[in-house]
């Protein structure tokens, strides 16, 4: 076994929803930072976090493992517990990302269609009227024709779909798009499915470096089935470029019918 | 830290490809059966692997380390060794799929269209006309529409599509669809991108119990750039299904303009 190495951290309210539900994005952009720190290489390319059980607001621990460091790869494994149980176990794998505005050899995907962020939809709606850490720390302008549901009326879209940037204008990394891969309202909202969508498995695979600006972010499911959701998410720079891609598996309830 | 299950493997040449390269998607299949063998839980419902190099045939070390039982999931990570070196780290989490035949809450997706599998291509092409353990233990019959490749002239699709069932009619269950979701052959080739295109992480999302028969199976890249590609893939059953979802990020090295 590869040494470890273990940290007593913090989990600030910062990202918290409503009663001390931490933002799952943010989580795994907060473990893969921890990760970047014990390897060569300067960019994340594939992280893969599996949630155990939702960490609280306060002290826990963050371990470590190097796996492998590898002349344009390596890979890492990481660990976020409380009082010695595991709450997210994350493998991250890193090397070099594409410069911004850096040629891709082929795209066969087109950024969402838009209407400009002023007539979107400011997302500051949260469940039960709770504090949301997202929509403080994040400007987030939601396509009017998947966020109907923000106005009690869901249209039944199987995509959200927005406009995000930071509120604070803090550079946008490539650690950050793991934390705006998951920053939009979950789709099942607009399917007319409320409640508490908890993700049990998140990949993001970084593409490129991202331009500073607005990012349009796309959440859509293909299947809605016993239980369990998948909601794949593609963010696109101010330049149109493809810079990130997810997908997680998430749980819901079905409505009573 | 809760306790290492670790056990001797010997990894066969069952799966090989040419000179000795593992499959990769079987190597996942592999390391998450010893996986399943320590939870309650009978189905895997989301796997990720990160492939750190190549393992070879022979002696190899399989650990898990069971992260949490829950009533409803359960999470585990897996590696495996050889010689004490990581060669694929995995997170597994499971629990119980939806039973074939269960109807969907929403799908918004459809099987690819394909030609019988009699008019479809077979997959017995292996570079430089080595063995190729895919196709000695899976009936693999590629869409021509998207296997130009096969007979040197790339048709330029960005999707690979194809039949796929067991040569030697093993009984498909979650666990092959780990295999399937990466045994077409990779659509660089029909993009005129020959060579090698290593895994560096893949996840698969196990979304219903498998009916039995020819499985359809489709793989799509968004974008090609960097010397990275990714690689989205949906299996299909033989009742129109959606069974698996997964996505790859893999490593292509770009022809010279």
């Amino acid at each position: 076994m590869t040494p470890l190495v273990s940290t007593a951290v913090e989990l600030p309210d910062t990202w918290a929803y409503g009663p001390g539900v931490l933002h799952g994005g943010w989580l795994l952009e907060t473990v893969t930072a921890a990760a970047m720190e014990h390897t060569g290489h300067p960019h994340p390319l594939a992280v893969s976090g599996h949630f155990l059980a939702g960490p609280k607001i306060g002290p826990a621990e963050l371990d470590v493992e190097p796996l492998r460091e590898g002349r344009s790869v390596s890979s890492l494994r990481a660990r976020l517990a409380q009082g010695g149980r595991p709450k997210l176990e994350v493998l991250v794998t890193a090397g070099t990302l594409p410069s911004a505005g850096s040629a891709p050899w082929l795209v066969d995907a087109a950024p969402p269609a838009l209407p400009l962020p002023e007539h979107c939809v400011r997302n500051a709606v949260a469940l039960d009227g709770a504090r949301n850490g997202i929509s403080e720390q994040l400007e987030v302008r939601l396509d009017p024709a998947t966020a109907g549901w923000t106005t009690g009326r869901p249209g039944g879209s199987s995509e959200v779909a927005g406009w995000i940037r930071p509120a604070d204008g803090r550079p946008i990394d490539p650690l950050l798009l793991i934390t705006l891969a998951d920053a939009l309202p979950p789709v099942s909202f607009d399917l007319g499915i409320a409640g508490w969508v908890p993700t049990l498995e998140l990949t993001v695979h970084l593409r490129c470096l991202p331009a500073q600006g607005w990012m349009r972010v796309v959440q859509r499911t293909r299947l809605v089935q016993g239980g369990w959701l998948d909601e794949e998410c593609e963010i696109w720079d101010s330049t149109g470029q493809l810079v990130a891609q997810a997908r997680q598996l998430a749980g819901y309830r079905e409505p009573a019918a």
